[in-house]
């Protein structure tokens, strides 16, 4: 009954196959290595962008705030949610990684909206010197809350974005969640809606550690070897991040898994509301807020369940706590319905 | 016959069975998985060092320079070696972890001497607004040129160091290799001689990538902690990096494969010796610096050996070109014998 | 008619006049000028911390940011106010001088509220490595709205910080004229209310550029030295710099020149209301927001009077646009009746 | 007997005329004071550069780095002099402002060499992601050994920069003094001899605190504007700058004081010789670095004399000691035949 994150999941035998199969022989290294070039290969075709840069990191965060930080001066602010990934969980990387920029904090609930971006770009003067300048905009789908923005609210967010020539971030940590959630193409959900770099995350769903950035204006591509060696994240035994990356792409395996991570969620979901369990979120993919009387969470925890808990086993019974609840490929119906048995 | 680098070999049985072995069901992530615990009681039983602070980086990179950031504040100096790995290799990495600091060059050869180091140090002038104030010493052993530091010239770079008050940083991207050849143990290498912290090199010697940072002093382990954070160096799937280092200490693994990395080099060495080659530095471990005419680097290159060559393929037949051969644990006495077949 | 600012405004003669005394003969460089004692006995005695260490820097940016930098570390979160002068107009400044910690911002108004500071803190979840870390709490008195702390408002402030055991500093650009608003010492503003480290002022109040750093905490002392040398803010004919405070402090030179701006703006605060003019704030020292008709301003504006108004001159002519009016010491009553009788 | 150094002495009249004429009415802050429109023109008038874009700030420190952090990207190298002021005296503020760039030390004596330069670049390996890649070469003249840069040594200094396509910085902190040395025109010694940016020191020629900081592609000038504010180093009460300024650029009084600085020194150094005192570098403007016996040096000492001795004054009397002695405008005859007296 682990709900904790899927992070906290094993690694899918799609990936681990190829990371074993690459485990032999000499190959160059940092990134030299031949299944990098089948991993070029395989974003560009998943993307239908044949000109992109692509890279490989091995963790969200640095994916991140690599990508950000080649848009991004450090006199500048980056327009994000209030909840953001990037702001609340990174213990500052964003402004460590930019040397010095700071994040704009957007707080229209799960999702940015164009109001809320619109009204964050313009109380940031244009052209004054005392005041921090315009930078990009960064977005996160699978929202931080488990909801994902349909194409057309991307859209919307990046018309705002170029109405001001401000570059648009993508954070998909969970993308290939969010993808296959609204059945759209990589395309759709990044340069075709206005996204100028994605953090494609695989770790997150299914992968050992390892995050492709994609830029689909490879004009960024030498700035961003640098940054990444300077930042020490250029792997040398580089082979093992293509690896997983390659069995992840290979037959759009990504996709598969995290059909499968967004079902284990569908089943979830009927299963609690089926229980009268209370969404805080309507959830679009493989993430849940939910509120439920501490008195079950005892139980849960009694029996074992690991998940984010928002507040304390002690108080009384019938106060409802709310908690989040992740699920990977990899949790079986049988956990769930374990955990859906203390309702 | 790749003796490009000993980062471009596979990772050994010992390590990767760890690896698959750990692949099922769920673990907390973060560092917090059942792993890592054996992983820091292994770490403190190889280095006798029952209160040592053990973190897991992926690379090399990552692992000095967060050690490193954790002892400089932004105003001082690191001195080291005018050929250190991190002066010469990370694209700025130590200036860019510690907020701009600068490193003080010690041109004294593979090795720092005390009397180079002494008078790096004196050269900073102490307590003077206007200057850089003086930081820690990063040592790097096997040496950039292959050599490894006596126990004894450990001690004496340390006791200068200690008569400054200066901390001292062991780069120990070979650490294995280095200790293998001295015959001594890992306590002996490092608190014993003086040393204050040291990446524990994993990557080079069979792992995928994992470098331990050893703190023998744990009052930097909060600090430390958030610098790998907001750097983007924790790992979300920690338990495998934690996997890996536990097979690399279970049984002392790293022993062995170093052993066996530089009981290669000496077979090389040797019949290198026995072809007249001449040696540019007098090889301890398992990297050698050697010079021999252009003519033998052109049939070699035409065979498809691959080497760090430092001068062109054109030019006079008869021309010393040196280079660079680093051996791994995997490469075979075969592609040993085939190499020599050339000379 | 020159209401922008307090800064556009001459030096007072009792400031230019010791400048103009100073420029004989040889001094050392860098602060070790024979003045700069005065100067510290001077601040000394003001702030009755007879321990304190006092430092010159040049600007009002300057002063608050290294302050700040020597309690912040690069992980941290600085709570202030989301009108502050150091998050509003500077540019990212306190980010680049503390290496990167983020600045938490609270909307209460124009004065931060200790219950908005504890809920702000609150929100910094306690030894989480994924978030920015608790840092000090900066405020500013007279605040951006030309209000100020009345000294148990302070006080409750410190009582939240020291609760979790973070330190304060205070934005005193307009320290003069708070305190003469108040009726209380120097030191009951600062340490007798909690306050470790304050920018005390002199450019806005009749200096030509000069503000003094002062730490009751005196082991800062040498880090501050060291950080603004590293910023290029140590003066190398630093006399210059002496020179200013020393006239400032001459006999309490600072509270005259105060006083006489807070009451050009009692002046002009009395004629405006008998005007029927509404106030956004209650102004407490001298600063004004204030509110009227753009008919009004563009006569104004016609008449050359200069100030910031926050809305164009084109539009309805009764419609209400706001704007701030600020007195220094040197503004006629003749000028202020002049502004006056446009309304 | 002050030598000090030409920061120790009093501002020139005319500078310090300027400053007090300036002190009355109101201005607009931060740089749109109406006499920075004298400074600007007189910059472009003297540079002969109609197009150039000119900055001040007040320290020199300000005006070498915010000049260099404009041409450098943080994982670059700057080239310099291995006794660069930057390097020497800055306490790390080059690495500070440009975000982790650093400096590449060239040891050929008082001068670069076209020679040095080009070897320092070419051990830079070009677009190897490891190393720190090229940029920026600073130069210092007057040298930081009181030499001069003949206009044929800075253009073949130049000449190399170019070659490699990279931006030339000129210290000038003593541009007048070797301005006039040369017999030169400032278009000279800058943008005809190949110099990009150039900081034209004021504060160590009779100035109180004023540096320009000159583009000669005035592409850099909005990047220029935003860091200076970053850093604390825009004045608000900037008529004050622009005062110095302007007086020191009227009937170019810049040449006139450095003329008489030069000559002081000229009559130092000729009364030197007579003493026949050895003369470590061959002084070509206002700095001195000679050697002479320790017995002097006492003498001198106990007579109140102030400059820069390396060494201490216990030891053998006959011990030859070195010594700077630098000459500002205003240091008199009689302090010169009094110091010369005591040899």
């Amino acid at each position: 009954m682990f709900f904790a994150s899927d992070n906290s999941g094993p690694v899918h035998p799609k990936v681990m196959d190829r990371v074993i199969a690459a485990n032999s022989g000499h190959q160059m290294a940092y990134g030299n290595d031949d299944l990098m070039d089948e991993v070029r290969a395989g974003i560009r075709r998943v993307f239908e962008a044949p000109d992109a840069a692509v890279y490989l990191v091995a963790t969200g965060t640095a994916a991140n705030v690599l990508a950000l930080a080649c848009y991004t001066q450090p006199w500048q602010t980056i327009y994000c949610s209030k909840i953001a990934h990037i702001q609340v969980d990174e213990c500052n990387a964003p402004v460590f990684y930019t040397g010095g920029a700071q994040l704009k904090l957007i707080d229209t609930g799960d999702k940015i909206t164009p109001e809320g971006l619109e009204a964050a770009i313009a109380e940031t003067p244009q052209g004054d010197v005392h005041s921090a300048q315009r930078g990009p905009v960064s977005v996160t789908s699978v929202t931080e809350r488990g909801t994902v923005y349909a194409l057309d609210e991307l859209k919307a967010l990046s018309a705002v974005a170029k109405r001001y020539d401000l570059p648009v971030h993508l954070d998909g940590a969970r993308f290939a969640n969010a993808m296959v959630s609204l059945g759209c193409t990589a395309a759709e959900m990044t340069w075709k809606a206005g996204v100028d770099v994605v953090s494609f995350g695989g770790t997150k769903n299914g992968c050992m550690g390892v995050e492709a950035v994609v830029f689909f204006d490879p004009s960024k591509a030498w700035e961003f070897e640098l940054r990444r060696k300077r930042a020490g994240h250029l792997f040398s035994k580089h082979r093992y991040l293509s690896a997983q990356m390659a069995g992840y792409l290979e037959h759009d395996a990504f996709k598969d898994i995290a059909q499968q991570a967004n079902e284990n969620a569908g089943y979830l979901i009927e299963g609690l509301r089926a229980k009268g369990v209370q969404f805080l979120h309507e959830p679009q993919a493989n993430m849940l807020y939910v509120n439920f009387p501490r008195r079950i969470h005892r139980t849960l925890a009694e029996a074992g369940s690991r998940y984010a808990r928002h507040g304390g086993l002690e108080g009384p019974e019938e106060e409802m706590i709310s908690c989040r609840l992740v699920c990977d490929w990899s949790i079986g119906r049988d956990q769930i319905d374990a955990f859906l048995g203390h309702f």
